[in-house]
């Protein structure tokens, strides 16, 4: 998505590490009609019929899931993170490692909201290592619902997460694909 | 505003504590179509001339203020709750209590995104202590900022939060008031 592609060249900072800051536009302050255009470039990649939901994690997927659930007309569900091993009964978790915070979370959704008969698609911000994403995979199974496919904003090519996705044969896009990022720019995957 | 009222009195559910449950339609599994409706509402009930940001916090407020961001036209900025006291420079923050999980947090926001031209509408789901609030409020006065107004789903009436927040002179609209809230039903005050 040339015009997303754009915005990270201009705006994003690399930080040490292969950390892409995009604060100003995605994660911290968010330019909404930005994820309108988003969330319609999501609409012409996908097959989206018979769509019940979107699913995403909490926090800073909430804001481009919600105009994502909006522009396709059902409601946004996002799994919380919850620091405790203390899972109550009548809930979905899914054990993930976060890199960013160097530590285990659960992640967990109440199982009334998402059910055998539906079908979803998994909308996030970034995919590196793609620990929030197989959480949200693993919900998806638990309920036994259907998965359509993940849309991403940024997907980091050089780790893991996104090849791993494509290998289980789900249907993964990524509206900017970083092949690299370093002091010298940040360049794209060809689409 | 009464549709969203109607939807409280159907499907909010009262635990004990005075805990309102939401799930169902703006805290978990969110409808994004009456976050529109109550975006619009937003927009009836204040002056929002020479806006230039909607400001809530993560993570539950974040969907609600996506939805009036794009509706008002102009870029939703969240804070973040850290948990730790290491706060570095370039952040404003400040220290509140979560009666929800018993415990403090740090509010922070990278002063980059807020600054003294800017013109704030605060957006949140709930307001009962008003703990999160006082400390949004505090960050745009950290800010140099101009405050325009408050706007929250759902003001428990029976807690202090919004009572201190009217007292201040800052002018707060709620779509829903709850003045009780038991086995027996819920009970909204009169608009």
């Amino acid at each position: 998505m040339r015009q997303f592609q754009d915005r990270i060249r201009a705006e994003g900072r690399v930080l040490p590490g292969n950390i892409i800051k995009v604060d100003g536009f995605l994660n911290h302050r968010v330019d909404t009609a930005l994820m309108r255009d988003m969330a319609k470039e999501f609409k012409s990649r996908f097959d989206l019929s018979g769509l019940t939901a979107v699913l995403t994690v909490e926090a800073s997927g909430i804001a481009l899931a919600t105009i994502c659930a909006e522009e396709f007309g059902v409601p946004m569900i996002f799994a919380k993170k919850a620091k405790s091993d203390n899972i109550e009964g009548g809930l979905y978790h899914s054990e993930i490692y976060s890199y960013t915070y160097k530590k285990k979370f659960t992640l967990i959704l109440a199982s009334q909201w998402l059910k055998a008969h539906d079908k979803v698609l998994i909308i996030d911000d970034f995919l590196a290592n793609g620990e929030a994403l197989r959480g949200l995979i693993e919900i998806v199974h638990e309920a036994n619902a259907d998965l359509i496919g993940i849309g991403v904003a940024i997907e980091k090519g050089f780790q893991p997460g996104g090849k791993n996705i494509r290998e289980a044969g789900i249907h993964l896009e990524s509206l900017a694909i970083i092949e690299s990022a370093d002091e010298t720019g940040i360049r794209f995957r060809e689409e």
